[in-house]
């Protein structure tokens, strides 16, 4: 499952492999704790199980997933970040930061839309004196 | 232009705006200094015209880039970061730093392959004493 590069640009590289509406979606599901194929497609987004099982594929072959067994269901793995999988925290971060601080009406999962906006700081108005 | 959500979880939300093979390599442009549909077009993974014009009109109507009357050609525009546009920067970095510590052969234009390695801080060995 190697890609052709387009460039040795490290982002059309990143892209290439992750560049898509879904792949991070998955990486964030297992950031927060999800590690069964059901548990993914319970996600609110609503992923195909077709698109799913190509995504997880491609993560696999990637080295940023890796697949045990599960103990309580024979024959049915479940999903976990490598070591290589974890440094993609960097990039969750900076997505999930951008779209809080820019795209009104998002909120971090079980936060109400207007309890969480962007974690970053913002500057205090300057005092008006007294 | 308004693209109808998955979710309010700003991961997916930045995705339905940025989340393909193309957007963030013609954002990753503006910040390297082009500006012309021509120049964009120059750039080495040989983006198509109409990819490139649908994009160029999403990140306008999201926002993130502005045309500009080009003085040196009349009717043809030149397309720069808004302010909101600029704070794509973080995601860009992230998503740089990356690709260069994961994904070999991956460099920063201009510089060849193994001279540019991870930004990143590594540890250092601990000293073997003496």
């Amino acid at each position: 499952m190697k890609l052709a590069r387009r460039s040795n640009c490290p982002v059309a590289c990143t892209l290439d492999l992750l560049g898509d509406k879904w792949t991070l979606l998955v990486v964030r599901d297992l950031f927060v704790g999800r590690h069964r194929f059901d548990e993914f497609l319970a996600s609110r987004e609503g992923i195909a199980s077709n698109i799913l099982s190509d995504r997880l594929a491609r993560l696999s072959a990637a080295g940023i997933v890796e697949q045990r067994p599960n103990p309580e269901h024979r024959g049915r793995a479940t999903y976990h970040l490598t070591k290589r999988g974890l440094t993609l925290e960097s990039v969750i971060d900076a997505v999930a930061s951008w779209g809080l601080a820019n795209l009104p009406g998002t909120s971090l999962a079980g936060r109400p839309p207007d309890a969480s906006r962007s974690p970053r700081k913002r500057r205090r108005p300057p005092s008006s004196g007294a």
